[in-house]
């Protein structure tokens, strides 16, 4: 591969005039352009990124962790913070946590190794603590979907507790009285908070919380379909279901298809989430929709302003949850 | 942010052992290890990837180029390449072409600019010619998802047209007769393969191909909606359809639902990729799977070893797509 050297030769200039043409800078006359960019051409000549990022003391990366890019969750964030840093002449280098405390700490140093600058976090497996120690080392790190008090303006996140609180409301709303929950077995603060607007729903509407009315499993479809499973052993009177995610829904939906209970005649089912299945359900899944992309965006652009020493404006960091409505609740 | 020479002084050992350390290099000694590893925590010091890079002229980061990484499929495209090239210590600087021949083209310059010695590149927008030419450029670059015979050992590509055959000799074979199919708009390579292996198996079993019988439209949900509406419009005495996706089956089911028109009662369909929403669709979808995790895994290890001028070992570049019954289609 041929060097600024070999390139300054074929040119019949300084190696300081290719780096400034190479560097865009104003100083680069629109003469030596030319003749440098025909011979960077005629030689196959490359830029090297990371000679560059040595010089400048910064990179034309921006690092992301996610917690499995495969879903499609963690995809369409990843896409809308593409989006901003691609604006913004940057590009992705990506880490996956695999919700592992030891995977998302090696990927987050891996990134900070690479000098990204700017870097958007999801991290649900890291202490707060440990967290709030790489926010300090790098000034550009914006978290997503969690929120840490103190850290709190750096911190883009969702209220969890509004969204089942809503979810719940609206089956009340429908009339029903005998409301199920299918809660996530993983502990982490979506659980609790999203656990915690369900019962406060049935509370603020005088209906009974009953623990028997709570069934737990794997935040995916196979522990919507188990838990599921559970609450139809246990007999309870119960005309809805309201469900931690969308996959718990599509679990619960498959074994009332499975056991001849119909939805929404017999069961009304909310999701949370409104992720690509949702649609897809049937029936069509009614849900709480998460704006992911909305919250992953202004991620990004946090993180570069910080990165570039810019004040981070004062907004809202907290994003609210709303409900989309389709067909899988029917009034009771 | 402290530096290599500061870890030196603190640790009261020469740069070129803390270099060595770094390095895990075998010439570094178990005591200085131990010493260096607690300067370079007490100072905070992280190494840099670019000086890393620059010294050994080679880096950390494998490149990928995705059509659109919040699409399921090229998510789990990107985790399967991840996952082999965690393995081997080398982390995903990643880009998205969105299907543009610009975009695709500046991505690819960009991993090479990073220096990214080995390359998973998923362009459908750039020519063959370019494509060779960038593959002349980087030895270590492999597509996945295309056949250039020039290239053909460098190629991971899917047997588009068997999987079309298998899928419509699936229908014929359960009694159908007036199959219909609905085509992506599309311009490339897999349209053609998939469309003609349609065709051929028709043709091999001496049933009539009638284009009247062929809707086109957008890969994706409302393409498939467009073209089945168009398909009914035309009352052709179809009993089945094959689809070019299964996104496009999405919206095909959508439409005859509308319509009251019950699959697979009244028409029995049939997908192709057998990605993530198949087996959520109302009927399940019996689809073509299309084999993305092990093809990823496949391109990613032939990546490493060409960048690591190993030979390439000689395999089978081309993978074959398989039956994925579920209920969609019946017996006519």
């Amino acid at each position: 591969m041929s060097t600024i050297k070999d390139v300054a030769k074929e040119a019949n200039v300084s190696i300081a005039t290719v780096s400034r043409v190479i560097n865009k800078s104003p100083k680069a006359s629109k003469a030596s352009i030319e003749t440098v960019n025909l011979a960077m051409k005629k030689l196959g000549y490359r830029p090297n990124a990371a000679a560059r990022a040595l010089v400048s003391q910064s990179t034309l990366t921006m690092g992301v962790l996610v917690g499995d890019v495969s879903d499609p969750f963690f995809g369409s964030m990843v896409k809308a913070i593409d989006t901003v840093a691609t604006a913004q002449g940057k590009h992705l280098l990506i880490g996956n946590g695999y919700h592992s405390a030891q995977k998302e700490r090696e990927a987050i140093e891996l990134l900070i190794n690479h000098r990204c600058e700017a870097l958007v976090i999801h991290s649900k497996a890291l202490s707060n603590d440990e967290l709030i120690g790489f926010a300090k080392e790098i000034p550009g790190m914006v978290l997503i979907n969690r929120h840490i008090p103190e850290i709190a303006q750096r911190c883009i996140a969702l209220d969890n507790h509004r969204g089942s609180y809503l979810a719940t409301e609206y089956l009340i709303k429908k009339g029903h009285q005998h409301i199920g929950y299918i809660c996530s077995n993983h502990d982490i603060e979506d659980t609790h908070q999203r656990k915690a607007g369900y019962l406060q729903a049935l509370k603020d509407n005088h209906l009974p919380d009953c623990e028997s009315y709570i069934e737990y499993g794997s935040p995916d479809e196979q522990g919507g379909e188990m838990a599921m499973l559970n609450l139809l052993a246990k007999n309870q009177p119960l005309t809805a279901i309201a469900t931690y995610n969308d996959y718990m829904a599509a679990g619960t939906l498959s074994v009332l298809e499975e056991n001849n209970i119909e939805a929404p005649a017999d069961m009304s089912i909310i999701g949370f989430d409104n992720g690509l299945i949702a649609k897809y359900l049937h029936p069509k899944l009614t849900t709480v929709r998460y704006p992911i992309q909305m919250m992953a965006e202004k991620a990004a652009a946090l993180a570069l302003r910080l990165a570039n020493k810019e004040p981070a404006q004062a907004e809202t960091q907290m994003f609210v949850p709303t409900l989309v409505k389709r067909v899988s609740v029917i009034a009771h």
